[in-house]
């Protein structure tokens, strides 16, 4: 930690703040500068709150130089993390493709896509039982009968499954079912969720909120390491920006800035990162060639009778042609698709 | 709703559009513009999905008319809600300031506050005895140990209590405690948690996200009224843009905004919407002025040695100095500061 | 300037940072973390470029730490500028009420809303004669007979006159007629249009551009100043957000920021940045009440009628009653509003 | 264009806006709905005003139904334009790669970076004489001189020229030199820049502001298309959000949306869009993927020393690198990379 003293401070403003330094259990380190005197503490910053200086008197501004999380950065773990889902590993060598419904409709609709998504190249099954909408009026999910659908999907085709749970008091249940249990963006910083999953044997998918900042999205991310569970998958799945002519602004430059930064995979949702379904194919292709771990897309029999997030569907049609391009990039990345 | 056709759509595709939309029950009514068709949707449109037209043959997009709130709506409630919030009116004939710490940290740290902050004439005591915190290694507060703190300062204080609840399994028990149950920024699409507000008996201070829009605001406020508590109170804290020299962006925009399309009263909470206790005092001013009907500031003995967001909190006598100027605002506004 | 290295970053990496500060004549002060390394620049770092030590071998970040404006702060200047526009103060005593159209559209509606600003109390006149325009169908401006007209107005009511130049090569015809000249937020960053200016002897009107940050707004007073030109007015017009609801966010927390960082006056300009006339009121007022020297409001004799901005322009029946609920703000606030 | 009459509005009312309707030379269409009645306009509504409609009594919202740009659409011109840049077919067959160093700073540099870029096999040089820099103390570019050592190194290389023009009164100047004159994001609403190429018979790389939307774009593209140069090239280079870890986020979403939507070449520039070399070449690769006709990067021969924009350059070695990469993937894509 840095602390910059305001021109003209005092001596006694100096002291003050190297005292409170000491008293922390750390040590000041002292420059003279031509227009400001700066403090340096050496230590474990961590211990310490920048509040705890930026307020004593004389002090300008106070400048953390440690990251603010250890046990999701590349500096505490150099090789990438591989995470098993259901015997397909995730950040591995191959790119790993999750499809399926937002949400859980009826028996015929889950299997229906499960059957198409998995003889297109899936490798996990993903679908909605909880669902967190806007609006009150809007469908909701299943719920537990989803769940049992799921279930009947993934005795039918062997595809892993990835569901979303939306509080602590449903992380048993919702991992009796689930092969990936999926934190949703809405739900990223749910500190008291993310606390359950950390004491489970499962992995999680953990998805950007949508005004979350790198250091953030890894702090969440941090909740769960820090907690005893190290299968974390992390999930761009669109910003919040003034754009108008995409539902959210996926954000494919976390992918490399990711890779830098943590030792965790990465993948991409880019049915509700962009929210049109004629973006999902460019975009898919984009977030492979960036380096991403695999994709999760949005895929339904007949979209325009979707309970929820038509607009963003693929048929399976048309996810079977992506896959198809998806090949090409994946191969000249050198790491081919994931295949049974 | 309004579908708009693609130029040189054919008279199929119209046909199609009109006979989906005499199948939901409503009434197709058909424009032939110069250079495209225009259907218009006669009916309750909150009845149906975008996505079922948008991705029909032909269909280029689908314009909402209605909004998609109605209890939340002005429409609905022409007059102001005012929400008593043990004694006090919120949203009436005065400006009611919430004042206290960040967190509960101790007993003498709650008790000076709440004292203080009475003598400037604050009404309510605010105060975190569960935090979400963007790191695992934070404070995470005191839980019920701090709500029991919170009972005491109101039994020495008479001042009533605003607290969080993070959690539907939790409200129950905060519910005791609280006068006004908060529900956080990052809990404003919480979902299962507003259901289990939506069913309690007491008044809720529902916080902005970072990235809500408006519509959104009001859909989560729909969530508590639609489930039959009508005791909502909104409050703005920032919202997140690119900006550097604030923790947030406070927006107070909204104020006048929501009070044109809302019956809910609107108060803003200057502490976290600007992260520096140096923009607190004109940022009150400035809501107040706005329209707002209330504050909720952060107060602190010892902002330096708080344990969480010091760099915002007041001291009791930079409090105390506000309160004299706010006091002269809200007169020219003709809404008092509200007094015991 | 800290520079920051690696973790584990060589003696030689280490020397071969301090070897590059002193071949640009500054001091290099090496501080020996736990966990890294950090060697503090002593000397004036705005003479070195961050990128000749980002990029040098072992080093993680660099950090500045002086403002990169200097003659713009208020180390430079302690007591607040008052700029003189045609015999109005602005950033003195008295809160400046700058008012008229958007665009200068023909003599009667100009000096029909001349007549009526000036009997409000406006002590300024706006008037657009070279327009930016998003639309290149869209009306321009009536360029040198806008100015005209802007002459014979003042020469009717005595109001100084505010107007936009939008490239170098106009500034001598634009200052021949304008007593504030303004640069639109498309412009903030114009280079050659802010030298031109820093060059001429009458006072700018800085407006922020829609996504600049506080440091990039100083910048661009930076250039006025280092040029010559030290009578800059700034002002703040909203900028671009996720925000729905507003054309754009009007960012009043930029008002008390700046008094802090900057000796500059701020004047607010509501119109433009909330797109509203039915918010331009309230936040007129907030603007006030933040501490703003004054306003930019567009007024226009028929708003449906005019050629640019009707829907955030007040009628003269409107504005005057502003002009009355702000006369009670202004006062509050110890600096009332100046009058003829 | 659709206008929404607010409930229970008049019969006046909705007269009101019809005869104001036929007063413009359109055709009114009205439909009663169960909540509100609503009026359609038959006729190009591009002549007409949002406002003059949107304060009429009565009136709640006004919905524009056709975009505003004509020439830049895809419906006017169906084919994608190709563009030719000194022999070079941009938009066509091939992906075209256009690289060098930020600003020209000696012949030295700028020589030994045009061989090398040459060598690895970009097509057209980049080089900037005029700087729009954020600070007055930075190095504004060479001005003429700069252009003349571009001459020298195509005359060398044989490699076009692309350099910015940064106002009206430089255009003749600058394409006597360039063959690609690129407007900077600062200039992308620079509409006396915009109307000045609009009548020179040279193509225009037009960069996209930080904070544009995609119409903002298109319709500064449609001041060059309606003022008579159709020569246009688009360029994506990141757009301003909170995010922290890159310095704009490069937003590729608009390639695909830019390619359903016009007919005009869009390029990317991952040097400015992310800020950091690092990040260059996965989002190049990304770039190519999304489908963008080519890619703009900054090359300097030793980045540290720099003038400008340092972070962001690769070496020479690390560009040669990324082009035998980006080669894979534009063969996946059906278009490899254009040579000589």
């Amino acid at each position: 930690m840095i602390i910059v003293m305001r021109p003209r401070s005092t001596q006694a403003e100096v002291d003050g703040v190297a005292s409170r330094i000491t008293k922390a259990g750390l040590t000041p380190h002292i420059s003279q500068g031509v227009e400001r005197t700066i403090i340096g503490v050496i230590g474990d910053e961590r211990l310490i709150h920048k509040e705890h200086f930026s307020l004593l008197p004389g002090v300008e501004d106070v400048l953390r130089i440690l990251k603010p999380y250890k046990l999701a950065s590349r500096e505490f773990r150099a090789a990438p993390s591989v995470i098993d889902v259901a015997g397909v590993p995730v950040g591995g060598a191959n790119i790993v493709v999750i499809a399926g419904p937002c949400s859980v409709e009826s028996e015929d609709q889950l299997l229906d896509t499960a059957r198409a998504v998995r003889a297109s190249g899936a490798r996990l099954l993903r679908g909605g039982a909880y669902k967190p909408r806007t609006s009150p009026y809007a469908f909701q999910g299943l719920g537990e009968e989803g769940l049992q659908l799921l279930a009947k999907a993934k005795k039918e085709t062997g595809l892993g499954i990835v569901t979303e749970v939306m509080e602590s008091s449903d992380v048993d249940l919702v991992a009796q079912y689930a092969d990936l249990l999926q934190v949703g963006a809405r739900n990223m910083q749910n500190t008291k969720l993310l606390r359950s999953l950390s004491k489970i044997k499962k992995p999680v998918l953990l998805k950007r909120n949508f005004s979350a900042t790198l250091t953030e999205f890894l702090m969440s991310a941090e909740y769960l390491l820090a907690g005893g569970n190290d299968q974390v998958i992390l999930c761009e799945r669109g910003i919040r920006t003034f754009v108008e002519y995409t539902r959210n602004t996926l954000d494919l430059n976390i992918v490399p800035a990711i890779k830098l930064l943590s030792h965790l995979p990465i993948i991409v949702d880019p049915s509700h990162g962009t929210g049109r379904q004629d973006l999902v194919t460019p975009m898919s292709r984009a977030a492979i060639a960036a380096g991403a771990d695999g994709l999760m897309v949005e895929v339904h029999p007949n979209p325009a009778e979707a309970f929820s997030d038509g607009d963003q569907s693929l048929t399976p049609e048309r996810f079977q042609a992506m896959m198809g391009e998806l090949a090409g990039i994946a191969n000249v990345m050198g790491r081919p698709l994931s295949r049974t």
